[in-house]
């Protein structure tokens, strides 16, 4: 079968899915979970292969890699925390009577087929199957390729449970093969939203390859600013988080910014020299500016908070930015100028994630302007319709002044 | 000056139109609808030149092309409701404490900078630079170039008005000439979305030519479906005015389907013969499920509301498609299963527009997945940012297990 006809089935079964009852969406959940636990087994020895196979890849990869009791434990909890979460569909967001008998409800719906490409997490794929199932959406699944014996042990757990519990034939499909995504981004017919995650090319690679909406982020150039007032303490614990916590995380901060007062005294506080777990780089110009995804940050010197503001929203990729001051003017000016999915004040740039903001768990973050931006968890994976009901409503008695509109909220 | 230039100059002001007070936008639009007051004769002065340089383009676009007192008192009536709305600005989501001094605000935003392209009608301009003021957005506006004169005087009234209340200078700006488009849609740095309206071809050359999110509409094909029990009265007035109420509209219906059973009665009420205002042609195939923008209307029978449904999920363009019929579970099958914008029961397809739906006006209608979705108003020209407030909050204290999420929303 080719990609373009699974793609054609995954869009026939998500108008089912996104009719279905949250009830039935909920049972398949957990019928997923106790799928995965009574099969766990299987599921370690596929991942057993994968690691045996990828022995030679860096160690944090390898962490990344790992599905173990540990792993597993997070997945079922997450999605018993799914179960319980409201329905996301069928919530009325507008009533209106535009007049006597004409009835207009903005309502949330599925949004449709999500095409998902992530990286090598498998945990990712039980975390991103679970949130296209709660949110009524079918799912297009494309894992990294180290992950592949986990991928698919997962998937055939998480399917044939979905499947046994009433959810319609091909409510989601696996893509193992590397070549298939260039034929997939081309079904704008039957996927309705991307989210690539991955590396700066590939997720710019899709965006100009594809006329489906992306959701996602080329780069993760996060900031931190240090202003004149700030608390040198918590300044350097922050800058040190945001930094070295997770280097390989989009949301780690790439640049320091300091106000030109406080620099000397917190540039002294800084770890310097051969000991230091970061390399702090004097900015020199533009190609300073860049997302290094390793222990070493720009650090630039500016004039005041308007100058860090420009720089950011230049410089800077729209995801999470912070602002270290104990003037809650300042931060504010910084928080309402930023033009960033994340605006932060005296917190570390790594908290930009959907588990940390309590969303449960997320498909991706997103650094688009339009909603949905950020994290993105179930919320972001609905969109809505307009329902009118009428009697029999003709236009042509409005336009002619014969009815009126009258416009009651309800 | 360039227009790569003008775009930064109106993405510098936006910043500060963005974080300017409800107050001060609201002064500055009744200013506006002052100043258009005042400015009226200059206005259709500039009026009638257009008109007499297109005295040879057909009676419709002349109609729309017309600024005059009736159209100056509907716009500045326009202003007044939009004045009177709450701020769609600094409206708070979500508000959540993440744990002990950490809190997460959903806040909604500015998009930025639109860039709205717009035919021949003067009033969109009036409608679409005062939504982008009160919703705080920088406006990037190109109109029809028959409206060339209307439109400059229209511009030189609202941004003179708008400074002198306060707004910051290129809040706004007017672009001419055809060869300007190509270049703005390169500029993805300055503007963050775009609103073409206009011919499929054209609103299709922007989708393929620009990395920036396009709102709008390619194509509007839309279908009333007549069940087999619909009131046949009903049924003949809503497809009339569906079809011939304003057939230039993208609301039109193009395709009607009959369900068999009902085929024969409904066609023989339909007006047939050379006096008919619509021809009804039989669908052959494929090739008449099209946007006719005519009197003219493809008609095929199907078995079944199922067909049906499939049948606009396939050929629609995901706009507005309605149902006739008096069987509450079909119209609620129809509703829930059609993948479109708006779907609408026993009312014309002709309601579909942000006016209509109680939304002031509209700066366009969406047939994309994701919101804004339908007739786009005010609240789809807001996105929003997530602020998080700590008191120096490190991610490596969660962890480690030092620190829990409580997650409470507040």
């Amino acid at each position: 079968m080719n990609y373009t006809e699974k793609a054609r089935l995954v869009k026939e079964a998500s108008l089912q899915l996104g009719a279905s009852p949250a009830d039935l969406r909920n049972r398949a959940l957990e019928a997923i979970a106790e799928a995965l636990t009574a099969d766990k087994e299987t599921i370690f020895t596929a991942n057993r292969m994968d690691l045996e196979a990828g022995k030679d890849l860096p160690r944090p990869i390898l962490g990344r890699l790992k599905f173990d009791e540990h792993k597993l434990d997070d997945v079922v909890k997450g999605i018993r925390g799914l179960t319980g979460l409201d329905d996301p569909l069928r919530r009325v967001l507008l009533q209106r009577e535009l007049d006597e008998g004409l009835t207009l409800t903005r309502i949330t719906c599925p949004i449709g087929v999500i095409g998902v490409i992530f990286e090598s997490r498998p945990d990712a794929l039980v975390q991103i199957s679970t949130l296209c199932i709660k949110s009524g959406n079918g799912a297009i699944l494309k894992g990294g390729s180290e992950a592949r014996h986990t991928n698919r042990a997962l998937f055939e757990t998480i399917y044939n449970a979905g499947i046994s519990a009433g959810l319609p034939a091909h409510f989601m499909e696996l893509v193992e093969e590397r070549a298939a995504i260039d034929e997939l981004i081309k079904c704008s017919d039957s996927i309705d939203l991307l989210i690539p995650r991955g590396s700066n090319a590939f997720v710019r690679h899709i965006m100009d390859n594809s006329d489906i909406p992306v959701m996602g982020h080329a780069a993760g150039i996060c900031h931190v600013y240090v202003d004149k007032d700030a608390d040198l303490d918590m300044a350097v614990r922050v800058i040190m988080d945001a930094k070295t916590q997770y280097v390989a995380a989009c949301n780690a901060a790439e640049t320091l910014l300091v106000h030109e007062d406080i620099a000397p005294a917190l540039l002294a506080r800084l770890p310097q020299g051969p000991d230091s777990p970061v390399e702090f780089i004097t900015a020199r110009g533009e190609e300073d500016y860049v997302e290094y995804l390793d222990y070493k940050m720009t650090v630039k010197t500016v004039r005041d908070v308007m100058e860090a503001i420009r720089h950011i929203n230049h410089y800077g990729s729209h995801h999470t930015d912070c602002i270290l001051t104990s003037d809650p003017d300042t931060a504010a000016l910084f928080q309402d100028l930023v033009d960033s999915a994340g605006v932060y004040w005296n917190a570390s740039t790594r908290f930009a994630d959907g588990y940390r903001y309590g969303f449960g768990a997320e498909v991706g973050i997103s650094t688009g302007k339009l909603p949905p931006r950020g994290p993105v968890g179930l919320d972001g994976l609905v969109t809505y319709k307009y329902k009118l009901k009428g009697n029999g409503h003709i236009v042509g008695d409005y336009a002619s002044g014969k009815k009126e509109f009258h416009f009651r909220d309800f």
